[in-house]
């Protein structure tokens, strides 16, 4: 076996960007992108997006690692093919969806939303300083990237709860499982925040039946996947006054189609999906070290669950 | 001499609220409003925007107490009337500083102000994430306000300089003074913070010199006083793509006249004084505290410098 990696997204430009830095940086590793000979010998690829008759075209992979953290982009078939998967943990891209989140939860607690709605109207009208305490923020899933946001908005003084499948015992956040959990959260919920990843067990969960567990007066941040949304929903829910606004970095079709409704409703910020990203430096080091333990000892690093999905 | 503490502002419904404060908090302190039977007996007045008839009004005064961080509000002629003058030092206050100037430096940073223009226009344009260490960020004034809102950048990992009249030292933030200094902090600057109090000294500090001396894509958070900037200067530096954007909070008139062109500048946001509130029960805990030392033993909390006039 050699250091053989494939390289498969659905943009050339990246592609030809992670192949020159796994030149400069790992050079030891093998990059090969689809059409190049001896592409077909690979045992692991590098996937985003890769399409779902990825197997078929590359019989002989064995793993399949993501340049990202998120999963979902190989689709239910390659997910549920047996084979093993890995993604990126990167400290970079953690910092970055804080800061991101930090920002949403600014924006709700100083009230700059509101204050920008003034602004269009020349509207000079004040608001109390409001404690970051008295702001209830929920982070959903409480995996690599919700586990750091809950602790660093914590610590900026936020009262902070979390959500995850497992029972989770994090230090000054108050965490919640399962379905019943989501219930009783939700009643004690200002900010919303979602960093599930999305699966069956996910996909759209941020719907009507949700935002309406949620005080009136609520705020979603959605950072996960745009799947977890019903748009419809958000929009009647920010339209009837149930809800304040939203903050909203992923969609189903990205980009957002300029005709879309989210683009001008009332009290919604859309951002194109950049609330963080990995690092290419980290993605070419993990994916390079894990091609070389896979092919000395059959190890790997950043696994998934299969079972679970992500 | 007893507990008396005359309370004059601008607005009679912020006397009264605070004089129903003292009542509940701090009944030992005998306040009285301007027209009071006995209210020209007091020796200690606590003020926002008092008039500069105050000493004619009531010449017993020996001691005047701003509601606030800020003490321009007292007009040249009571800040030079020789009398002790005392101001209010919040944490609340501070932490609030810090939030506002915080959602600032992450809309610099992570582009937030170019992501709503864009969304006006039903626009995705991708922004990559920057790390915080690659915005300088120049604090003016070192002062209550200046060295909380400095460490808390720097902390947040942004790269921080700050400016006083005086040298000075603080782990992890780059020091400049004096006028010479200033030049060359400017020179490195992306995005600058104003805290300085308004004096004749700062009057009119950001202007078209001190933007010229910027790099070209700067932005401005006015945060000081409105004094401190020519609107004029402002508008025409942005107009002409040498900066990027400002964030103002404090306005030579207030509320900022509808009419007035800052509202619609391209890139300007406008919120209206509320960067950070001196909290309610902290102000009673000070000034009260103030009458007391001062009726017992002739002593005070948060004098000001009188020569450097704040
Ligand atoms: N917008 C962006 O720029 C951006 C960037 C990076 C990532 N993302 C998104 O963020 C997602 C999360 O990333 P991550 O690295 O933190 O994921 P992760 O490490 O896999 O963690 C996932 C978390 O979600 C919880 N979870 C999963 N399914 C659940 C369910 N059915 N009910 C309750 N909790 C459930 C998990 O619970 P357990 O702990 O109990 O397993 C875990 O805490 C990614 O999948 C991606 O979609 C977005
Ligand atoms: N927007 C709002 O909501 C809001 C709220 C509160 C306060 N404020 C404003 O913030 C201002 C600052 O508050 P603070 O409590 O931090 O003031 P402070 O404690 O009096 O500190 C003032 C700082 O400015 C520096 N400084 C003054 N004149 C200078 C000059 N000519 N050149 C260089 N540096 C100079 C001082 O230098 P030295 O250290 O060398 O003396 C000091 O570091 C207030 O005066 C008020 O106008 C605004």
């Amino acid at each position: 076996m050699s250091n053989d990696l494939l390289l498969v997204t659905n943009n050339e430009k990246y592609s030809a960007k992670l192949k020159a830095a796994f030149l400069s940086r790992r050079p030891e590793i093998n990059v090969l992108l689809a059409d190049d000979s001896g592409a077909e010998r690979a045992t692991m690829a590098l996937c985003w997006h890769p399409g779902k008759d990825l197997l078929t075209r590359f019989p002989n992979l064995q793993c399949l690692h993501s340049v990202a953290a998120g999963v979902d982009h190989f689709g239910a078939e390659l997910l549920t093919s047996g084979l093993p998967i890995c993604r990126v943990v990167d400290d970079h891209q953690k910092q970055g969806m804080l800061e991101y989140v930090l920002w949403g939860a600014l924006t709700v607690q100083r009230n700059f939303d509101k204050i920008s709605a003034n602004q269009k109207e020349s509207k000079w009208q004040g608001f109390r300083q409001r404690p970051a305490s008295d702001v209830r923020i929920s982070v959903l899933g409480l995996g690599e990237l919700g586990q750091f946001v809950a602790r660093g908005l914590a610590q900026f003084g936020y009262s902070v709860s979390g959500w995850s499948r497992s029972p989770k015992n994090l230090d000054g956040i108050h965490c919640y499982q399962g379905p019943e959990g989501l219930t009783e959260q939700l009643k004690e919920t200002e900010l919303l925040v979602n960093l599930l990843p999305l699966s069956p067990a996910t996909k759209g969960i941020l719907n009507k039946d949700l935002f309406n567990k949620m005080p009136e007066g609520g705020y979603l941040i959605n950072v996960g996947r745009g799947g977890h949304l019903i748009p419809g929903d958000l929009i009647d829910a920010i339209d009837s006054g149930h809800l304040r606004g939203a903050l909203l970095d992923v969609f189903d079709q990205e980009p957002l189609p300029a005709k879309d409704p989210l683009w001008t409703t009332k009290g919604v910020t859309i951002t194109p999906h950049l609330a963080s990203d990995a690092s290419l430096p980290t993605i070419i080091e993990q994916v390079a070290d894990n091609v070389l333990s896979f092919v000395s000892k059959g190890e790997l690093t950043n696994q998934i669950d299969l079972i679970n999905g992500y």
